[in-house]
């Protein structure tokens, strides 16, 4: 089981590099385009892991969905959040059931 | 810092759905739509955490998020995959930027 | 070849279904929900589509597309705008590549 | 009212720029990239039409719109498809409810 610790290492990588240099880096270029562009990067990101899946290719759908949680990671810092966020909302809803989960949001 | 070991809790969770009868669960029923059902429900959940990021509506953005790692869990699982393989993926490429990470990969 | 006027006869039924009772038909409950209902739709449909492109079903692609501009017809609708607006634009493009295109408009 | 032809001419043009070298025009490099690179760029402007009716910009609703329909008739034409197709199941469904047609097809 690998120590999961590694998505708190790349949130604070992340937010490391907010504010710095346009080109110091991939990440930076990103910030400094804004939330639309981390956004149009999750939609691209998205597509990829539905793609990848369709070809049943799973070396391509763990690649795909690590790009996917990378940029949700992105976007998160964004605003200020993190992975204990996700993971919080993740472990508050443990025990309760998809089903019920949306039914308590009044969802669909 | 909230333990990350609930991904593989959720994962196990997941994992033991699979099979069961289509009503007993949301999970369940997905699984039996299969795979365009879950991918379906992951491009769904990229444009609602679009849209929420959109709103700058921080406690959207992590239910969002949350749903759509949930999604893609279920992906994952679908093809005997699971959070480990992200992971480790993840800490692979650590230390690399992203920009030197695409090159390495030849792509854009 | 087709009588493209089809487009206009399906933005005037959507115009007609506007402010209609939510419970009248299938349009006007999107519209009753409003703006992220009618998104997250074409985030589905687009989803749709690229899943029957990899499919290569080609009946597939030809309904997720139908589905895909249906949708997008209702969105125009939403903004009062119509394929008129879409149609002009492509017009107004014609004769400039997509590289000029993008260049004009300092885009990537 | 627009001439609605242009969805035809576009569908020309595109048709024209298959099998070109790929450096001659961005469609020639789309077509030449593949299904997997049109059907990303379809995610991406699907992606950037939701961002637009976000920011309630109608001018960018239009635009991104255009961009949406345009990559999909890149895809239809990836198939040997074209407008006519897409028009002729907009004609077909005429008069079928949305809630109807999804009945018939046993769809949700």
């Amino acid at each position: 089981m690998i120590d999961c610790q590694i998505l708190y290492r790349v949130a604070d990588t992340l937010n490391g590099r907010k504010g710095a240099a346009p080109e110091s880096s991939y990440v930076a270029s990103l910030y400094h385009k804004g939330t639309d562009a981390i956004c149009k990067k999750i939609a691209e990101e998205a597509a990829e892991t539905i793609m990848a899946a369709k070809d049943k290719d799973r070396l391509h759908i763990v690649r795909e969905t690590a790009d996917l949680w990378f940029h949700s990671l992105i976007l998160l810092s964004q605003f200020g959040l993190g992975p204990d966020d996700v993971l919080a909302e993740l472990h508050r809803r443990e025990g309760i059931s998809g089903i019920d989960e949306k039914k308590s949001r009044g969802g669909a």
